[in-house]
């Protein structure tokens, strides 16, 4: 157990468990490829990393965004052309030197982001406001060289499911307007998982290399730590201008084209499972269950018969409704072991079906979240669980917004700040005077990583807790991942 | 106008054609990305690929094929591990030699197939004969340092769309069935799409570097020059060995498990493209079009209200027969402009409605594979749309067929052969006595490509056209992509 009690019975340190559920469950296979930081999506994590990205799409697409798919390697001069971008990545970047046994003329970077290559073809794709606002998106790997200790999913050298989106505008109240379309979708995505999280603007120093500013939701992990799952950047024409995107605005006067980016990489995945998850392992929203509901028949030599064409009876009724269902049916595990098998992978619903079963015609119903057993009677199956299937995901929200919230404070005074960070973690929010040697006094004051400010919050009445002047903002601090 | 006459009406030679038909019909952008062999899916053509990747998918899903997601990178020792692997792909790896400022301890290829990382984990998961067969896939970027001249989606360095599978077995016996399993498979994937194909044994000297044997699928372009779509190999047990996959049999002893992989690249794309399109531009399968319908409203200034309200009753008839509709409103553009649009992005049907339409009840669907117009009456559009969907594809693979088969030819002449290679290109089958060293020969003689042998045919009668000795086969030849 580390010093911070984590927020739900894991059974164990809240890191032991997580690599313990990703390989058990059969997720994600961390630390066996011989190269760090780097991991293998299995079948089954595969299935659920390819749900998630279905949600994903669907807001975006719905909100006119077009989807892509950019080459991996990015020129070295094209990724160095906006000066900031590169200071901020230049230790970071995996760099392709040689072609079979030749050295290359002009040395090509492993993608950290898109930025500059696609805002380069956006200088011959687009060329008149009536083409914008203009929003693209691809889903790919791109890689950090990272030289602190990687995790799997959350700290990797490989991220190898990051959605980043690139939208072009006439002016920059549309990409304020972009900023806040892109906002809601998150919130929008990260509520339909059950995720909860915090929406702060980053501090100027802590802001994505080349942005003017940048927004990030913030999640807690089950030890109280931070871990930041998707930002939003205000570009401006950082880019633009650098790769010479000219627009013919609407007035036939010429510009150049503004920008944001937003991504959100697999640590959406682990934070779903690290965030609903027990000490029995995965516990998955219903829709994004690769097998909803598994069926496990109770035999014995006599009843072996009854209970089956029973057990067939109801997979036909469930899977004809449009459920992923699946009938174990393996004869070398016994019940218990088959309930500990699916218990652990998460599947939202147990139906058991056994010769108690056939003669009441109903089923034992075991839910997943709530570990309660029910009967449900045949005729009623399929709309308990219709019914069942929408509960299942809002008690899922519910319970993560409450141990979320609990674990976010208020506090102005810096030492039981620094106490609360160092016992319970979570987030503290101090007020604030907003000077960048404030903000950072105060970050080594309480030993915590600064999260940035809320978008709308008033602290009139506060004042700055390291230089006593008005406060005009809260600071967010944290531990952070 | 290349020396040899293209098969279909393309209005200029096909490579020319081609490369403008992925730009104008805004497919993939191809040479504007700052680096060689490098192509950009646009959204057009990112959806084309989706829906060729989902019949992909289909075929493997249903056969008990799992997808998973490998590390892009592969560690030297690693990658070289198999000798005869190494040498077959040494001069065509692309390898990253930095992290950041810092050389990597280890250097790492971008992967150019999966092979070895693969069987490297397969040593860890794989323990029991209860396990196999276990068949794996991934969809992922492939990249071969390519140094000939490269073209779009046919020779690029980065393969952005490769479908490789992965299979283990007990025997070598297993694998024989799968290699057939695999050929099934893709045979159904051609034929889904209207790719015809001849199905060879590739010769010894050309097999997959580190297979026992390579079986290949080839089609031909409009040019006559074959293209290679997709290959199964048995890899028997070398890699295996060399990682020591050790398996429990079923009889209890340990042996090295069996291999076979195979895999399928975007070039089943670009032959969608080649072999259906016309001068026109696109001509898509009905179910890989982004774009199934597109209705065309014919408006005057005094018909327009009632013209717009029938349209738009005949897109909702049609979205709601589930297919993918789109209702081209855009003023900017007239008719003609807008039929020649669609008719170059490969919509399959076009519907026009103007108040003859309305008056009369009926639509004027236009078909893009024959170019006929019909009069439907809107009570029966719905009943035409399913028939005419299922005769369009019917339609596009029969004629793809008859112009692939008239181009193979058996000949045993050498000095005819080489004409028709450098006149008509196609296939020549020739009888051979099997030796490598008449089938270089001959492939010298003809100034062609070795395909190498059909999987069952009976050469009996012929005599080698090398040697003179006794045919035990037939040898495919052509000019490759």
């Amino acid at each position: 157990m580390s010093e911070v009690q984590v927020y739900r019975d894991l059974g164990r340190s809240f890191s032991e468990w997580f690599d313990y559920v990703l390989e058990v469950a059969e997720v994600y296979d961390y630390g066996r490829y011989p190269a760090k930081g780097m991991g293998v999506w299995l079948p089954y994590g595969f299935k659920i990393r390819e749900y998630v990205i279905n949600i994903i799409r669907k807001f975006l697409d719905s909100t006119g965004h077009e989807e892509i798919l950019l080459p991996l390697l990015i020129p070295e001069n094209i990724l160095s052309k906006e000066s900031e971008h590169i200071k901020g990545f230049e230790d970071q970047v995996f760099w392709v030197t040689h072609g079979g046994l030749e050295p290359l003329d002009v040395k090509l970077a492993l993608r950290p982001t898109s930025e500059t290559a696609l805002t380069y073809l956006e200088s011959f794709w687009i060329k008149s406001y009536r083409q914008l606002p203009k929003k693209f998106y691809q889903i790919v790997s791109v890689f950090r060289y990272e030289t602190r200790a990687t995790r799997a999913m959350i700290r990797v050298r490989e991220v190898s499911t990051f959605k980043e989106a690139h939208t072009l505008h006439e002016d920059f109240n549309d990409c304020e307007r972009q900023v806040l379309e892109a906002v809601d979708i998150y919130s929008k995505i990260f509520d339909s998982l059950g995720i909860p999280y915090v929406i702060s603007k980053r501090p100027e120093w802590d802001k994505f290399a080349g942005a003017i500013y940048t927004i990030a939701f913030d999640t807690l992990l089950p030890d109280g730590r931070v871990l930041q799952i998707g930002t939003v950047h205000n570009l401006g024409q950082n880019f633009t201008k650098v790769f010479e995107v000219r627009i013919q605005k609407s007035d036939g006067s010429i510009d150049y084209g503004w920008q944001t980016s937003y991504g959100i990489s697999e640590r959406i995945i682990a934070s779903v499972i690290a965030i609903h998850g027990d000490r029995r392992g995965l516990v998955l929203p219903f829709h994004i269950a690769p097998i909803q509901i598994v069926i496990i028949p109770l035999i014995t030599a006599e009843t072996r018969d009854t209970v089956l064409k029973y057990s067939k009876k109801v997979f036909e009724l469930l899977s004809s409704s449009g459920y992923r269902v699946y009938e174990d049916l393996r004869d070398e595990l016994r019940p218990g072991e088959k309930f500990y098998y699916w218990e652990f992978k998460g599947v939202p619903l147990r139906v058991e079906v056994g010769v108690r079963e056939v003669e009441g015609n109903y089923v034992t119903v075991f839910r997943r979240d709530t570990l309660e057993r029910s009967k449900v009677s045949l005729n009623e199956l399929v709309s308990y669980v219709e019914r069942v299937s929408r509960e299942y995901n809002e008690n899922l929200s519910r319970r993560a917004w409450q141990a979320f919230k609990s674990r976010i404070i208020r506090l102005a005074d810096i030492s039981k700040a620094k106490e609360y960070l160092n016992t319970v973690r979570g987030i503290v929010e101090m007020p604030w005077c907003g000077s960048q040697e404030c903000g950072l006094k105060l970050a080594e004051l309480v030993d915590g990583d600064t999260l940035g400010t809320p978008l709308n919050e008033d602290a009139s009445g506060y004042n700055c807790v390291v230089c006593g002047s008005k406060a005009n903002t809260f600071m967010r601090l944290a531990k952070k991942y």
